[in-house]
């Protein structure tokens, strides 16, 4: 006898079959959960042409700070991260540990062997603190551009972050993710623009872009 | 003559041609930005199958506290926020209001009438907060979930939202963002699932999932 010849005292009522479907979901889902026993640190990869790459990158610096952790933050363009997050994460004090502002490359210099020289030095700053035993995940804001104008070696750079300590999660930003980096990460985010509020000429405005 | 046709001393140099290029480029962003002259708060929501829809919203929290703002937070599913942002956004104390953790829905309880009670609650959080004029971002966590199982009135929603202050942000996250809710926003991003750890079978990790 099918459901729906039952006669109505006997149908299951809307919360019983409600009941019955989210019991069965939430048995998939802990199935799924107890397959995965895997623990390592991650390289991630925030990329595409949409809003959100650095501040999801923040947001998880959010989470690992209020875990008790230490988190190292390199960015490779000037002026990337503006006073409005630097501003907050000073709460933290010495839990965040950032290459200064002031350096990585930038459109205003239009200078190439200085913006190469900035992107060397800021990469010295992210091989530094993947040596740091305390820090536990590292942030390289707009690495992907400094990679995409051959500022730094890709091989040497890709290699590096292979070889990271097992307990260190990095999260690499930016544009265009050249697909070596794609190829050696463990979880790659691409952010796709579906509508921008710039197209409706919108300015930037403090504490959404800046 | 043309440019290859010259002397080798007449050549511009690499640096030249570098510096001549991000000069246009400058000049094409600075007309950009001088275009756009509106300042509105925004609906922005963060949608699609990807990593990065709260984490995102989180960080923009850190740029709107950074820049001295207050932030409110409410979440429609019991647990999405877990201890790592509860624990880091307690340093802000009440600049941060939120709906109090342990309530809104979950797959957990397989009680509808419940589920639909705790969306309400939420709800009317959010329309509190939404009245606050402290509160200058508002972060509506996973109410693309309550939207999709109809356990919210869509039209209501959206045109809440619509009538929010004029300086007032709100950010939406969640999967399977409605399309009048898409239609309504400012900002709309898909963070699309390029590559995904669990597919590998590590599992979700303290600072990173939670």
């Amino acid at each position: 006898m099918t459901d729906d010849a039952k006669p109505d005292d006997a149908k299951p009522d809307d919360a019983t079959r409600h009941r019955e479907k989210m019991e069965k979901r939430k048995a998939v889902q802990d199935a799924e959960v107890a397959a995965k026993t895997i623990e390592k640190g991650l390289l991630i990869v925030n990329t595409g042409p949409g809003k959100g790459k650095t501040t999801a990158a923040l947001g998880l610096a959010l989470r690992m700070l209020g875990r008790g952790h230490r988190v190292g933050i390199v960015q490779f363009i000037k002026g990337a991260w503006d006073t409005g997050e630097a501003h907050a994460l000073k709460v933290f004090g010495d839990r965040v540990a950032w290459h200064a502002m002031g350096e990585g490359f930038t459109w205003e210099t239009q200078d190439k062997a200085r913006d190469i020289a900035a992107c060397l030095n800021a990469w010295n700053q992210a091989t530094d603190l993947m040596a740091d035993p305390g820090i536990r995940l590292l942030i390289l804001d707009e690495l992907n551009i400094a990679l995409r104008y051959d500022y730094l070696d890709l091989d040497a750079v890709v290699a590096t972050l292979k070889a990271r300590r097992p307990d260190l999660h990095v999260v690499v930003t930016g544009r265009n993710a050249k697909p070596a980096l794609i190829e050696a990460a463990d979880l790659v985010t691409e952010m796709g623009s579906v509508k921008h509020h710039f197209a409706a000429g919108v300015k930037a405005q403090e504490g959404i872009e800046f």
